[in-house]
């Protein structure tokens, strides 16, 4: 589905994206950890077992990459998504059968005093599995830009 | 290299730890784009340069993916690295021609008030180049644990 480039004029407070869904899965979550975060409780369902996770979890920042897919097809601002920063908080793990999506809120615009075209928006994206458990809170700095 | 395994008695504030290099390419930075952040910033050296961007750069999820990979192996927190969360930014721009590091220094150890066996950690994680300029400081907060 083609969505319409939205620009800084047509976002406002309280507006909100749904995603479509990622189906996660063990070999996943596996092959993100060897190559990213190679550590026991991403990598080895047995081993996992014994850990602070109590079974195979995926890496944050796994988890992380998949909110950024699932926004950038759900979250249609023209000239792309481009994060300044943002702070993230991941209040459960993500498991190797989770079916995530992620919901965007636009929380405040902050219109550049240096650039009148331009403005940073705060975007809250929760990235909810499919008994709908909140995994990721991503608040996120995102440039917009004005139409030309 | 085996580290010794570090737990919260062993850790003060100011310690600081650096890791290995990563030495970024252009399909490496094409191939985490192109599953997790397909913008074309990130996927394509001829469109990118018309972009924000002004020429091909890494996805922020990719570098903070490189960042993790980097700091499991030169932060050995007994137990593993385990993040609550914390705050990202991207001063610059990562480029395929980067070799990145990780300067990972403790900032601040907040002791839990009802598991007196564990700590937060509160660690900045500065990603370089080969530059020694800035591509993305993550403040993490870590999950330290006591010496049983």
């Amino acid at each position: 589905m083609v969505k319409q480039a939205l620009y800084l004029e047509n976002l406002k407070v309280g507006d909100t994206f749904i995603s479509e869904t990622y189906q996660l899965s063990a070999d996943k979550i596996k092959s993100f950890a060897r190559e990213f975060d190679p550590q026991v409780f991403h990598c080895d369902e047995n081993l996992a077992e014994d850990t602070f996770f109590k079974g195979l979890a995926a890496s944050g920042w796994h988890t992380a990459a998949i909110t950024m897919k699932l926004v950038t097809e759900s979250l249609p601002f023209a000239h792309g998504i481009i994060g300044a920063g943002g702070e993230i908080t991941w209040p459960q793990p993500t498991r190797s059968n989770d079916v995530l999506y992620v919901k965007s809120t636009i929380k405040e615009i902050k219109p550049s005093k240096s650039k009148p075209n331009q403005a940073l928006v705060i975007v809250e994206c929760e990235t909810l599995n499919q008994r709908d458990e909140v995994c990721q809170i991503l608040t996120a700095k995102l440039l917009s830009f004005k139409k030309d």
